[in-house]
C-alpha cells in the first residue's frame, strides 16, 4: 500500500481554500498511485484556530466543507483530514463541547471520527479550552490492514523516552495490543531550534520500543507567531527514516506499505539542515513571508539603523518576499553616528532593496519646542530618548499606512527581555522578526549568513551596538556584555532557575539581580508587542503568560530602583 | 461558632506582603471573637498568579511563607488560606505538577491541604495549564463541626442552576451526601456587570437544593486586567443572606453558625447596588486605582479631546487617585472645533485636576515636511490622520516618562471592536480604562454621574462623537450609529450569534457585513492594545483569543474591502 502525506500550509479559518489545497495533493497523490492520504492535524481550519471554535457559524461551517471535500475526493483514495466533531454528550456529563479529530474520508462519505487522546495545555497551547479527551484507542481497517491512528501529542508520552509521564495513558501501547500494521499521526507541531531532529529521535524511541512503523505528517507554515516546520517522514520497524519531506515548506511525498515484509520501504528522503543557523534562517524566512501573504501583503518596510538587528531583518525579508518589495528607511538624528548611514546604505546595496532618508532633527526640534514649557528645568534623559525612537515609529506607521505595507519590527529577544526598546518607537510592527533571537544567536545567524554569501558589512558585525539616542552611547552601557546577558536570561526564561542556581555557575549576584528586575519589569512592554517568531521553548508570545502588576521579585531582595538604559 | 471573612486585596506574588494582610485580618478576626477565618482562592500569591507558578523558586517560597504564616497566626484561630500543593505523583502517573489548593493552618501549623476539583480552562481562565484536578471531597472538623471547603468553581456545576453539566461531578452533591454542617468556598471571581446578584441567585439555588448553609469568600480588587469585586456573603439553610461584605474594597465581616439552629445567623448585610452603571463605575475606579497602586504609580495623565471617552476616564481616575494625581493633556491640531477645547477645559475645571495644553499643528507641520518627497501626489488620508494621533501619543508618552506618570488611554469597546483607533496613537497607555465597555454605555455612564454631580458637561453628552482627524469629521460618517453597531457586535462578540441570526433580528446585511469585516481585520491592533479592565463576560484581552492572519470571514460572502475610518 502506498502512503502519501500532504504536507499543506493552511491558512486559519480559510475552509474552502483548505478543502481546495488538500484536493489538489489528492489528485497529486493518486497520479502517484497511493491509497491513503494524511494531512495535518485540524488540516481543515489550520493550526490552531483559537477563539474561532467557539463560533457556531464556523463550525457549522466545517461539517459542511468538510462533507463537501469527501464528495470531491477521487475515488479510492482514503484520506484522513484534520477536524472537529462534536462531544454529544458535553451538556449532560459535563466535558468540552468539541474533540480534537481526525475524519477519515472514503468514497465520498466521511466514513469515521477519531478523537485525540491526549490535549496539550501548557506554553503556547490551551487544547483543554476547547476540546475534550478521546477515550478510544483509535484505528481502522483498510484493505485488510491495521492502521492505528494518532493525533499530535497523542505520540509525546512514553515514559521512557521522557523520564516521566505527562498523561496516564500512553496511545501507542494500547494500538501495540491492538495489533496494528503501523501507526499514523497528523500534526501541528510548531517549530523550535533543533526540534525537526528531536521528533526523529523521539519517535525512533517509539518505533523500537514498540516495533512500530510510523509515520509522522507535520503542518508547514507561519500561522502569526508560530512556525510549522513540515518535516514530515516515515519510520521503519527498526527506526530508519524511510522517507523525509521538506522543511519549511508545502510537500507531497510517499512512502510504500511491504505487505509481506510488513513494514516500510525507502523512498526519498529529503536532507535535514546541519547547523542551527540554517535551521532557524530558514523558519524566519517562512514566518515573514506567511504573516505578509496571510495578512494580504505584499511589501514591506522597516528602519534601518546601521545596526545588526535591522540587518538581519532587512535580509530575511529580502528572501522572504524578494528584494523589490523591501523598502529600508534611514531616519538618522544628529546623534547618529557617520557609520550609521554609510553602513546601512551598504547593506541595503548589498541586498539590493530599496531606501529611503528621513532625518529627524527637525522633528525632535519641533517636539522639544512643544514640551519646552513643561520640561523646563529638567534633564535630557529617557523622555528625550524615547520620543526620537517614536519619531521614527511614526514616521514608519505612516508610510506602512500610505502605501499598504507592513512595518516589520527589529527588537531581538534580549532587549524584549530586559525592555532595552521602546514602546511605540521602535516596537512599532505588525510582526516581530527576530524578537525570540537573543542577541548572540542574532549574530551567529549574520556571520553564517555572511560564510555564504557576505552581505552584511563587516562593520555592522563589529562594531559595538548602539541605539544612539544620546551621544556616544553604546548598549553596554546599560546592559551587561551580550554573552552574559544571554546566558543569564536562557537560565532564568527557559531553565527557571533560582538566583542562587544561576550565580553559582559563576554569574554576578548584583548582574542577576538587575537582569531579573529588569526582566520583570519591562512585561508591560512585552503585553504590547507585536506577535514575534516563536523558535525556542519559551517564547515572549502567547505560552508567555505573566502579570503586569506583580510584585514578586520583591521579596528576594531589596532591590533599588534601577534605571535601565533608554526604557521608559 | 463564629467564622470571619477576610475580603482582602492581594498583589499578585507579593507572598509576604499577602500574608500579612491575612495576618492581620486574622488579629481583627480574633478581636471579634472568631474561631474560622476564610480568605480567597490562591489567597497568598493573588489570583491568577498565571506563569509565575512554572517558577520553582517561587513555588518554594510559597510554602516557606505559609509555614511561616501558620507560625504567626493567633492561637485559637484555624484560617484557610489559598495556595498551591505539590502534585507528587504527577511524574509517575501524568497530570500537572500542582493542585490549586487551600491549606488549613492552626496551632502554629499546616494541618491539611485541600485540593480544587473543578478546573475552569474557559475565558480568561488558564487552569489545567497548571493544575491537576482534585480527586476527594474536601472537608475538615472543627470543634466537633464538619465543615465542607470548595474552592470557586467547584459550585459552578450545578446542572438544575445551568441546565447542563459542565463537569461531571458535582463537590456539593458529595459533601452533602457526607453530611457536612455548612460549606465553605473560597474564591477569585472576576467582576462581570450583574455578577454579585447573579452568585448569590447561583448559590441561592444550591443552598436550597442541597439544604445546605454556604459562605461565599471572594477576592477583592484589580490585577491587570481582570477586576474582583468582593461581595462575599453567607447563605442559610433558605438561602437567605445573612451576611455580606462590600463590594469593591477591602472588608472583614463574620457571620455565627448557631449550633442549636444548625444555621447561620443574621448579621450585617452590606446593601448591593441597584444600577449596573453605579456598579460598573465602582468596578472601574478600583481597576485604576489598584493598577497605577501595585505598579508603583500616584500619578496618571490622559489626552483630553472634549469628547465623551475621555471625559469619563478622568472622572474615573480622579476618583480612583484624587484629583491632584490627574493630568489631563488638550492637543489640539488645525482641525479641532473650538469646543474640543472648551468642553475639556470645563471638564478639567469640574474635576478639579490640571491641564496642559500643547498643541500640534507645528508637530503636523514637520512631519508632513518630513514626508512630503516621500507622499507627493498622494491624497490626504488615513495615514495622516494617523501621524495626528501618533504624534499625541508621543507627546503623552513623553510627560509620562519624564514625570512617571500611568498613562490612561481612553478608548472604548465599540472603537476597539472595529479598529476606530490609531495604534501606536489613542490607543497609548499602561491601561485601557473603558475598553471593556461599549460606547452606548459610555453614555449610559456618563448619564448616571451626571445625575448624582454633574462633573460632565452637558455639551459632551450632547454633541456627535469625532475624532476631529480631518475637518468636519464624525464617527458616524465611518460608523453605523453607535445603538446599531453596540447592538451587532453584543450579538458577534458575547452571543456568538450567525449572519443570518443577526439579520433575522433586524439589521442591515451590508451593516452586519461591514461590521464583522472591521472586527476581523481589527485583531492585529487588539494585539497590540494595553491590558483593558474587562468589566464583561467577553472581554478583548486574556481571554479573547483570536488569529490574526486569519481568512474567516472570506467564506462567508465575498466582502469588498472597506475603508473603516480613521483605521491603519
Amino acid at each position: 500500500m502506498k502512503i502519501a502525506i500532504a504536507q499543506i500550509n493552511p491558512i486559519i479559518g480559510d475552509l474552502s481554500g483548505n478543502a481546495q489545497k488538500m484536493l489538489e495533493m489528492a489528485q497529486q497523490a493518486v497520479a502517484k498511485g497511493a491509497r491513503l492520504l494524511l494531512t495535518p492535524e485540524l488540516s481543515l481550519c489550520g493550526y490552531p484556530p483559537r477563539d474561532l471554535l467557539l463560533n457556531p457559524s464556523f463550525l457549522e461551517a466545517m461539517t459542511v466543507t468538510l462533507h463537501q471535500l469527501a464528495q470531491d475526493l477521487p475515488a479510492n483514495l482514503a484520506v484522513l483530514v484534520g477536524t472537529v466533531d462534536a462531544n454529544h454528550q458535553a451538556y449532560t456529563t459535563g466535558g468540552k463541547p468539541l474533540f480534537n479529530s481526525i475524519a477519515l474520508l472514503e468514497n465520498g462519505k466521511v466514513k469515521e471520527y477519531f478523537h485525540k487522546r491526549l490535549l496539550p495545555t501548557y506554553d503556547v497551547f490551551d487544547e483543554q479550552r476547547y476540546f475534550e479527551a478521546g477515550q478510544q484507542s483509535n484505528h481502522f481497517v483498510l484493505d485488510n490492514l491495521k492502521i492505528g491512528v494518532t493525533i499530535c501529542e497523542d505520540l509525546w508520552n512514553d515514559e521512557e523516552f521522557w523520564g516521566k509521564r505527562s498523561y496516564i495513558v500512553n496511545p501507542i501501547a494500547d494500538l501495540t495490543t491492538l495489533g496494528v500494521e503501523f501507526i499514523v499521526n497528523l500534526s501541528a507541531s510548531p517549530y523550535t531550534v533543533g526540534k525537526p531532529s528531536f521528533r526523529e529521535a523521539m519517535l525512533k524511541h517509539i518505533a523500537v520500543r514498540f516495533q512500530q512503523p510510523v509515520i509522522y505528517t507535520n503542518q508547514v507554515g507561519g500561522n502569526d507567531d508560530l512556525l510549522f516546520d513540515g518535516s514530515s517522514f516515515a519510520l521503519n520497524r527498526q527506526g530508519e527514516v524511510m522517507c523525509r519531506a521538506k522543511s519549511f515548506t508545502t510537500d507531497l511525498i510517499t512512502v510504500e506499505f511491504d505487505e509481506t515484509k510488513r513494514d516500510f520501504t525507502l523512498n526519498s528522503v529529503a536532507p535535514v539542515y546541519e547547523l542551527e543557523e540554517e535551521e532557524i534562517w530558514h523558519a524566519l524566512v517562512l514566518g515573514v513571508k506567511d504573516y505578509a501573504q496571510k495578512c494580504g501583503f505584499s511589501k514591506v518596510v522597516l528602519g534601518l539603523s546601521g545596526g545588526i538587528d535591522s540587518a538581519l531583518v532587512a535580509t530575511i525579508a529580502s528572501a522572504a518576499l524578494g528584494k523589490e518589495n523591501v523598502l529600508g528607511v534611514l531616519m538618522p538624528s544628529p546623534y547618529s553616528s557617520e557609520h550609521s548611514i554609510s553602513d546601512a546604505v551598504a547593506l541595503a546595496d548589498n541586498l539590493g532593496i530599496k531606501t529611503q532618508i528621513l532625518p529627524i532633527g527637525e522633528l525632535m526640534q519641533s517636539f522639544d519646542n512643544s514640551l519646552a514649557g513643561l520640561f523646563a528645568g529638567t534633564e535630557f534623559g529617557l523622555a528625550e530618548e524615547n520620543i526620537q525612537s517614536r519619531i521614527r515609529g511614526n514616521l514608519l506607521m505612516a508610510i506602512a499606512n500610505k502605501f499598504g505595507y507592513l512595518l516589520l519590527s527589529t527588537g531581538n529577544k534580549s532587549e524584549m527581555a530586559v525592555g532595552y526598546c521602546t514602546l511605540y518607537g521602535d516596537m512599532n510592527g505588525g510582526l516581530a522578526v527576530i524578537a525570540d533571537v537573543p542577541k548572540t544567536r542574532v549574530y551567529s545567524l549574520c556571520k553564517w549568513l555572511n560564510s555564504h554569501s557576505p552581505l552584511i558589512p563587516e562593520n555592522i558585525l563589529i562594531k559595538a551596538p548602539s541605539a544612539e539616542l544620546k551621544p556616544g552611547q553604546v548598549d553596554q552601557d546599560s546592559l551587561p556584555p551580550y554573552e552574559i546577558l544571554d546566558n543569564i536570561l536562557q537560565r532564568l526564561i527557559h531553565d527557571h532557575q533560582s538566583v542562587r542556581q544561576i550565580v553559582a555557575a559563576g554569574h554576578d549576584q548584583t548582574v542577576v539581580d538587575k537582569v531579573i528586575q529588569m526582566l520583570a519589569r519591562a512585561e508591560f512592554k512585552r503585553r504590547q508587542a507585536p506577535p514575534g517568531l516563536k523558535i525556542t521553548d519559551r517564547a515572549f508570545g502567547t505560552g508567555w503568560r505573566m502579570p503586569i502588576a506583580s510584585n514578586w521579585n520583591a521579596i528576594k531582595s531589596n532591590y533599588q530602583k534601577i534605571e535601565s538604559g533608554h526604557d521608559d
